[in-house]
């Protein structure tokens, strides 16, 4: 298969790193054949406000406004509404910027008014001038939860943002209120997709809780093109965030060997760090190795780049 | 009786030129022996947030925030929500700073975990070091609705803020969900005030909604002390907003004798500008001619000192 702007490939993203490289893609794929499933289970409900963290990354990334030194919301973005919430006694202990604010005042107006956060994404993302489709995997709610060692189960933002992901993890779980199920958008993308791309994104908090939307496996499964994923691994280490200190604690291996078998029967091809060729490697599951760590623009297109074309050769 | 700290004083003001008035009554008075009994009329949900006007003009006021340009919103707020809902494809028409939107998140939430309109304004207020009390007129649900000539029946902001007051007033009217009773803070002050005072505010749609409130026209005349509006006119025009240009379509006489008449039964005395003492003058009602244009501190606090010592001699 030749890399062509033709090439109809889906992206499965979590937050900060899962964006980059959906940015990388999107700068080379035809916005029309491109859509990034994005991970819901970190959606919370924060002073009323409907707030979905990894969509909104994505979207401020792909919309080129997101803040390049924290990799999440505004660039330029102020904090006068959480300073008053300080001076009205409370703790704010979550980044809301004053215009990521409109965002999240919008999705709440809307889904109220009976939208679904599909179409709530699909208005906001394509205001901003995002080509591409930026699907949730589900209009379920479908919530991450975190059982820790020393506080007990916590809604997963508390334990992200809130304990800074310090606490011991025992187990992860997610919560559902009615059903969580794969959306038509959703089914139609993976259904027509040349390619899957799982981005380097968290495999138990960002990507976890995508196949865990029911239908999702199922539908990965059925996959008429390659799945690759892209290791969030650099030199047995998270780049960022908990990954590894994870999976350490949930006594998971995330050598490339684990995350090959982490993904068993979903993925084709794995693209690892260089740091990390010396680590047990997949027996079965052809690996590319390339340096997968983006700092610039250039890296993500770059790299964004070598996945798409090892894509269309695991395809022939 | 002697003006001193204790007398008990009871405000009923609006928003701008209300809270004028308020805030040098609130100089002069202890704050545990001051209420402040606030419209709600014109409240409304604006992107599922509930806002308060009139109460936060006042809160702001007496907190020493208020934007001294504006006299409503806070100083040196900004706008960067408002700009990225305006990116959003969305026409904002109401000046929501992103400080203030503190103060709207946390009403909401507050709201809808159950607690009244009563206690979230005496918790936003004490938080900003308010030490008086500032009470709703109600905890019911009591809109202030306009019929107006071109554009049909308003609810009251899109009247007063998107159309800017310009469309032709046929009839004023409240619309109620369920009961919107005086709360028993409200009947608590007015029973024990030596002094009420109705502010400078425009009679129809700042006092007017007050007095709608269900017990309240009763509650104020079965006062014990003499109760003083301060007319909101200067030179037969209103000072702010639409006053005069809304009470000439109506028919109603907005002199000081047609004040006197609008208030009749409830007042004891009206205190009005020299620049109207020219103008027809009430037949039974005592007057106070002074300077009530208050554009400095100064101001505030000369006149309201007026009006308290006049109360104490009405009170003899």
């Amino acid at each position: 298969m030749v890399l062509d702007g033709s090439l109809r490939v889906v992206v499965l993203a979590g937050g900060v790193g899962g964006a980059k490289l959906a940015y990388g893609v999107a700068m080379q794929v035809t916005p029309q054949r491109l859509a990034i499933i994005g991970n819901v289970g970190d959606d919370f409900e924060h002073y009323g406000l409907h707030i979905s963290p990894d969509l909104d990354t994505v979207m401020y990334t792909l919309a080129g406004i997101a803040n390049p030194t924290t990799g999440w919301g505004i660039e330029g973005d102020t904090r006068q509404m959480l300073d008053m919430l300080t001076r009205y006694g409370e703790e704010p202990w979550f980044g809301i910027g004053d215009r990521d604010l409109a965002t999240h005042l919008l999705r709440t107006a809307w889904l109220s008014a009976g939208h679904s956060l599909t179409e709530v994404m699909a208005r906001l993302s394509a205001a901003l001038g995002v080509g591409c489709r930026l699907l949730p995997a589900t209009d379920g709610l479908l919530r991450t939860m975190v059982d820790t060692r020393e506080l007990g189960t916590l809604p997963f933002q508390e334990y992200f943002v809130r304990h800074r992901w310090q606490p011991i993890v025992e187990r992860i779980w997610f919560r559902r209120d009615g059903a969580c199920e794969v959306t038509r958008q959703v089914c139609q993308a993976v259904e027509q997709a040349d390619l899957l791309i799982i981005a380097p994104s968290n495999p138990l908090l960002s990507i976890g809780p995508i196949l865990e939307v029911d239908g999702m496996r199922d539908l990965m499964a059925k996959r008429r093109g390659p799945c690759i994923v892209v290791s969030p691994f650099v030199g047995g280490r998270a780049v960022k965030g908990p990954a590894d200190k994870l999976m350490r604690e949930l006594a998971l291996d995330f050598s490339p060997r684990g995350l090959a078998r982490f993904y068993a029967g979903l993925i084709d091809g794995l693209v690892i760090d260089e740091s990390d060729a010396g680590a047990p490697q997949p027996e079965e599951t052809p690996v590319l190795i390339t340096q997968t760590l983006m700092v610039s623009a250039a890296d993500k297109v770059r790299l964004a780049g070598e996945v798409l074309a090892w894509g269309g050769e695991l395809a022939e």
